[in-house]
């Protein structure tokens, strides 16, 4: 993913620049804080389209008073194990910790929360949430639904986001297994990358607007969709569909949320949905304290022969062998921890747009 | 899936059969009933792998003294949410009912429920679980992991079972949403009959024993593996493989069960693992009262608004549009219940040989 034309930044200074923004826009500043945390974490983890790259849909939706920055964030159903929170509109960098911890301090109460929220907005990459019960000695799981881009198998429309899905289990002399996916076959960060190099992208990525498979990006940015994970009938398309359907349910239906084609975009430029079905778009939290089911150094050492034994899995043919699930991510961290963020020019020409109608100088 | 050389039993006939069978095996009537059920669950829903065509593998695990027909099942670490059962090496049609009423007493009485399980063995299929949740107004999540068969991303050998997945969320005047997945791209059911019929199957599904795409179902099944979902690289397999980790580390390090590759083999004439690093095979179950989150038929229109918006999807050319998740088994389920269930001829050789052995009438 190096870009010979990326600046690069120390991540430390970017997160001090989106907090600024945030705060510049009314955020509370240990809410900015808390957000810009969760934006950089995207970028020192590798997952360049959910991190920097996205303050500026953010900061539009603030500015135009699309997000409140001050959300009064709301249990409004609740037992010893679950809650369903309304997050008033508030950013999904605020509403989602929120509700996250609100899992995780049922898990240490009584063995496990569950948490469903509705009302809240795009929440930055799931895993940060798990890595937060990691450090609580928890398994957590979080999942949010997204604005429409995906055709359900054998549909010709977007009908579903690309509904990420997040888990981790820690390891005791090993780091910890981190599992955090869309449930579409590619990422659409892939699908701009290609359009932006004029390269066609793998058949089973994406359709038409016609609902025909195509291998021309600009045919999916232009009125087309991302495919499910499998792409096709028979490659277990339906599958992808169904996991993509499980998150927007229990994100969407079970919170009070909007769901499927009625999630609202995200970007400013994109069109508002047909019908407001619910409010805000919806995320699923879970968090399990291991010691609930297993002594925990017990499950740590079952993770580390978990890891060693796929580790030395015989290799696929061209391969090096599977990878542990975070690897990549952890080793993306590694190098960028020192040697900074690399933004591409059409990210760091937002960046500056956004800290001249500001005043927080850029770059920070 | 009709076969011409199929014949036809009614299915209440075939449940007397198998439970007959698993009462010759010493397995006590209350649980042979509730075991035969889920094997008719399966062929009633269209999922002929996993129902009476699975007795023969059973009983030859019973009838060696490998089950246990008359388990101890006990809770062995417990919080008011959760719970970690051990099967004591019963069968999984009936250790799996009895962890998975745990986590629906659990929802019940708290919110939710959760249950990890371990030392059980084959539990029919996921699904079944959540459709009894369902009669509770709860939504059901089921999983468990299955013997070595898949093999991780970049692998050449196999490391993980098929590992399913199922939840279900209810409608109101509209037929529940069902969701009841394996992990693989393709079901290891469908390389059977390829190789039954001495046809290729499609590229993407499996690999032969050097870690090579293949499209000959005997390179799979000398040596081969499946692939999870998505397939290869390019196309996602890598989530795939996430998904079935996900699976198996819930069900087996989490509950202290065998996992991975060192599962135990399903049928006889399978190779045991190389070493056990838990106890028997696992599952894990959760149970989420629906009022817990939000009223429930508030939950069950958004539901009929859900199906019918999805199934009002324009249809890609050649289709009739998006399938809504369990269509398939409720289309056979209608059918079978009028018509009965057809058995191909194989299996019902194999249900005359353990008519044979067990004195147990065949046909019933």
């Amino acid at each position: 993913m190096a870009d010979a034309s990326a600046e690069t930044f120390p991540s430390e200074r970017l997160a001090e620049f989106c907090a600024a923004v945030f705060r510049h826009c009314g955020v509370p500043a240990a809410d900015a804080r808390r957000a810009a945390e969760i934006l950089l974490a995207a970028d020192l983890r590798g997952i360049d389209s959910h991190g920097v790259a996205r303050l500026s849909a953010y900061y539009g939706l603030l500015k135009t008073g699309r997000i409140n920055p001050r959300p009064n964030i709301t249990v409004v159903r609740e037992t010893p194990s679950t809650a369903t929170v309304d997050g008033d509109n508030g950013l999904g960098l605020v509403v989602g910790p929120a509700a996250n911890q609100i899992a995780m301090d049922k898990a240490d109460a009584i063995g496990s929360g569950w948490v469903a929220v509705r009302n809240t907005n795009h929440y930055g990459i799931a895993g940060w949430y798990v890595l937060e019960a990691l450090r609580r000695e928890q398994i957590g799981i979080s999942m949010t639904n997204t604005s429409r881009i995906t055709a359900p198998l054998w549909g010709a429309e977007r009908m579903l986001g690309t509904n990420p899905l997040a888990i981790a289990f820690p390891g005791l002399e090993e780091p910890p297994i981190v599992i955090d996916m869309a449930t579409t076959a590619a990422a659409f960060g892939k699908i701009e990358i290609a359009v932006r190099k004029g390269e066609p992208i793998p058949e089973g990525w994406a359709i038409d607007s016609e609902g025909r498979p195509t291998t021309d990006p600009n045919d999916m940015v232009n009125g087309g969709a991302m495919l499910p994970l499998g792409s096709e009938r028979s490659r277990g398309g339906h599958k992808g569909y169904c996991l993509g359907a499980m998150i927007d349910l229990l994100c969407g239906p079970l919170s009070g949320a909007n769901w499927g084609p009625f999630t609202p975009a995200f970007a400013l430029s994109h069109p508002d949905p047909r019908r407001p079905v619910g409010k805000g778009i919806g995320h699923f939290f879970g968090a399990m304290q291991i010691a609930a089911f297993i002594e925990p150094d017990e499950l740590k050492r079952q993770i580390d022969d978990w890891i060693r034994t796929f580790r030395a899995t015989r290799p696929a043919p061209g391969t090096n062998g599977p990878l542990i699930p975070g690897d990549p991510e952890r080793a993306a961290e590694q190098i960028r921890r020192r040697e900074g963020i690399p933004l591409i020019a059409p990210v760091v020409a937002e960046l500056r747009v956004i800290a001249r109608e500001t005043g927080v100088p850029f770059p920070p």
